[in-house]
């Protein structure tokens, strides 16, 4: 006998991160209730989604098509690519900063202990891309990791081989945080590079 | 052009209720990143939900059959129907007592202010269960809201007319609560209900 509709949509709610048995319950009853429409709707764009989303071939981000809107975007500027660890990171720059360049996705970062090596992360596609004489600059936008800080210290590797200016985002005290509260190693670190103000 | 499947996805996710725009981002991300399959097996529960699940022709709860699984179960009591508001009012009830009657789910509370009337609870439903003389007993589970009371009373009403006994969920203090947290009038009613301890 087939498993129970209800149980199965249950048991089926909790693959979503953050969703456990409660909420499941309550996601289920308010479609079964109230939202029909949306519960159905929801079923289609997770079909196709699932079915046609692949990586972008170009910047191995999650796109539709072979290449992904940024990637097709004419205005975009080729001279600067920002590297990033997941889709994730490029959806928060994109809605922070006015960056205008191209993306390259990892989809993880080096971590030699779980057998993810360079081939894994795409660096031969990246690597690839850096030997386009358009390529001026490398943004290193890896988290601040150990296997981040590991994942920057390889790229930027790479990129002096194919003399591309390498950049990596500024770290420090985080804007609208208090010192007290600032945990010591950023502060350490803020600390020692402390910048001149201009004019001073 | 068609909607690009990532926003499509995006948006749709938002019909689940406690989902925003970050959740949704993350929960699109964690499926298309890690979980696949768990995705393609949700958009099958949801679509098989949404098309099979209808309420029960004897109690109204929610199924994938004509009658419930509580409804077909022979080994419970057919002497005792528990009116409640919601499905998930039931669920929370076989989950916390022993309680092995029947059920009946208003799908709703009666509310002349916003045109819910008895016939949009099924109520003929439940008065032709109560005029089964196998039926003793009405436990009204309905909330201790406004409206909720009413229902009671419209329910105390009609479960007298066919010579059925009606009990309420006792009202109280919470089990775990403390006194100088409880709401005022939730310790008026209990201190005015209070119960003599056996043997004092």
């Amino acid at each position: 006998m087939a498993a129970d509709p209800f149980d199965e949509l249950l048991e089926a709610l909790r693959c979503l991160p953050g969703v456990g048995a409660r909420s499941a319950q309550r996601m289920a009853l308010e479609l079964l209730e109230r939202d029909r429409d949306g519960g159905r709707r929801l079923a289609r764009a997770l079909e196709t989604a699932m079915r046609d989303i692949q990586r972008c071939a170009s910047c191995r981000n999650f796109t539709a098509s072979e290449h992904c809107r940024i990637c097709r975007d004419d205005r975009r500027s080729d001279r600067v690519i920002c590297a990033v660890e997941s889709p994730a990171d490029v959806l928060a720059i994109e809605q922070a900063t006015g960056f205008d360049g191209r993306y390259f996705v990892l989809l993880g970062r080096l971590s030699p202990l779980d057998g993810i090596g360079p081939e894994d992360l795409g660096l031969d596609l990246l690597e690839a891309r850096l030997s386009d004489a358009a390529v001026e600059e490398l943004i290193i936008a890896t988290n601040t990791t150990v296997e981040g800080e590991a994942t920057a210290y390889y790229l930027r590797e790479m990129a002096d081989r194919h003399d591309v200016r390498v950049s990596r985002l500024a770290q420090g005290v985080p804007l609208g945080g208090e010192l007290e509260h600032t945990d010591r190693s950023t502060l350490a670190h803020a600390f020692a590079s402390r910048l001149p103000l201009a004019g001073s």
